[in-house]
């Protein structure tokens, strides 16, 4: 609870002097004032969350954070709960679509097991497992109080650590066999709003399936009555422990002046209880798609994110967010490399 | 006019043979199906387009017609006309965006004098100029049908060059000031629509600039009268010397089976033009981003392109179509990189 409670203390404002720097800067560059739109919006954000003019991003990491679900008890999910670690070895291995685009972006996928139901022990898997998966929320609590500090902990360190290590910027990324339920019932609760304006068809529902996966939301929620006003409260009823690792992921983020990258439903569940948390952490998320999955799109308005990308994509596991690093990269280079009106020697307008 | 006819003519259909298989190897992937969105289009596009199931692209380059227009005398540009010379001289010198974007994604850029009011020598400019800019289009047509067809030309040979020289995906890129304004004009003609649907701020035009250019559009097209069903009058009447050029490079690309990335506003008209002239060049053409220019939105859904970049640029000179060609090379190494069901040991969907 400490560590949480500091970070949560050591999450400022972002450098508004380094932000209008970097503003008047673009203004002299060549290209009519504003033309590259949110190029520009991310490489002042980012100047204002790193208190540095021409930031360069040389090592990046995306976390997927791995959990499992009790709810796939009431058949939620196209796929069995096996799958979750099925997939982290595959993560391993090098197989899995998030590791193809991370070579591709030149960035280190970095995989936690925060409660996969069964055990795993690897090397290349960070170990900070709380409990083997979650309980059944349509039957009582995912978690208790203390797991979902823990969880949110957990996303803490794991921030601390690569920053410590020299990473500069970092994405979220999920594993998690149910876990579009789980943050579908995470937004219903927050947003007030029931059941069938969240669900969706997760990794491949049918109209009857996402028909069912409403009412387990519906359920979860009376049964467990989480209390909007306290986040954690939500994480622990509904939510799931890689969601609350991929929370603490954000807030140790904001905490150390890191920009970090949203991925798609899951993360954006997971940026909406870190925003609860700590509103100030807000200012440290970068969104990068809108994703396929129904309720994404209102999500992201909630969080005031204007997602960069649209490729009606609904894989997670970081995929969307990986692919964000490369326009990060381009933004702070347009911001860096581009020639002045003056030094170019070209009108400016009339 | 034989080089345009026989380019019309190579244009072929796009492999379905190949695009199948990789449908298929697409669904044997770790992830569930479908989930991984455009990118899976993209890969299964440019299958169908190369004939090859793993293709991959070692050389790409963005082509940036530059050209002049008449009607700038009217005032319907933030900007002077000189600044398009003093534009193809900063990307000769690399200072100006798309040369930034293009070092960052690895891509050559290709400048081309298809019709600057000035004369253009350097050697790092493909000199292809056809006359000193358009005449003032409000007072007459543009360019005379056979400049138009000759424009046109130059796109398709810049386009065998390249091809013959190895690059295997090229995109488009433009240079003129006033060249919204020939674009609105295009857009118009084709949609049937008036000038108010179609006019936008460009560069930076307030509320009664953009009221003025309207009228400006409406005045050309009243007062030439082009044919919609005749594409080339079109674009001799109300359209732009490196418009014809990139709608050239469009019909080159899909003649000799190389797909073309079309960047924004500008690049839309093009491909507008191009697929006028020859239906079947529509699927060699990806939509990279969808820009803030107001009509671009209507016009990329006119032509059925999604737009996978949502950036609210507004510069041209091919800036948001080379962001594109990273998402495209990140399509193909999913393609061909990902491990299987199988491969992986992993579950199925229930």
């Amino acid at each position: 609870m400490k560590l949480l409670a500091d970070t949560i203390n050591k999450i400022g404002d972002l450098d508004d002097q380094v932000r209008q720097e970097i503003r008047i800067h673009q203004s002299n560059l060549t290209k009519p004032p504003a033309s590259l739109g949110i190029l520009e919006d991310l490489a002042a954000q980012i100047g204002g969350i790193t208190g540095r003019k021409f930031p360069e991003i040389t090592k990046k990491a995306v976390v997927v954070m791995a959990g499992d679900h009790g709810v796939t008890a009431e058949n939620v999910s196209a796929y069995p709960q096996e799958v979750t670690s099925q997939m982290v070895l595959n993560f391993i291995n090098g197989g899995a679509a998030v590791n193809v685009l991370a070579r591709h972006t030149g960035a280190e996928v970095v995989v936690v097991d925060v409660g996969v139901a069964t055990p795993i022990d690897h090397r290349k898997v960070l170990s900070r497992k709380i409990r083997m998966g979650t309980a059944n929320m349509a039957e009582g609590p995912a978690m208790s109080r203390e797991e979902a500090v823990q969880a949110l902990e957990v996303g803490i360190s794991v921030a601390d650590e690569l920053i410590t290590n020299g990473y500069q910027l970092l994405a979220t990324g999920d594993m998690g066999i149910g876990n579009t339920t789980a943050s579908s019932a995470i937004m219903a609760v927050f947003l007030g709003i029931p059941g069938h304006e969240v669900a969706g068809r997760g990794t491949g529902l049918d109209k009857s399936g996402v028909l069912h996966k409403e009412q387990i939301i519906d359920r979860a929620i009376a049964m467990n009555r989480p209390n909007p006003e306290d986040p954690i409260d939500v994480l622990a009823k509904v939510g799931g422990l890689e969601i609350g690792a991929l929370a603490g992921l954000i807030l140790g983020a904001a905490a150390n002046r890191i920009p970090v990258v949203i991925d798609g439903f899951i993360s954006s569940a997971a940026a909406l209880v870190a925003g609860k948390i700590a509103s100030q952490a807000a200012g440290y998320m970068i969104a990068s798609h809108c994703s396929a999955e129904t309720a994404h799109r209102k999500l992201l308005q909630y969080l005031k994110l204007k997602p960069v990308l649209e490729l009606a994509m609904r894989l997670g596991e970081g995929t969307g967010a990986v692919l964000a690093f490369n326009l990060i990269e381009a933004a702070l280079k347009i911001n860096k490399e581009m020639a002045t009106f003056e030094s170019a020697g070209i009108s400016q307008s009339i």
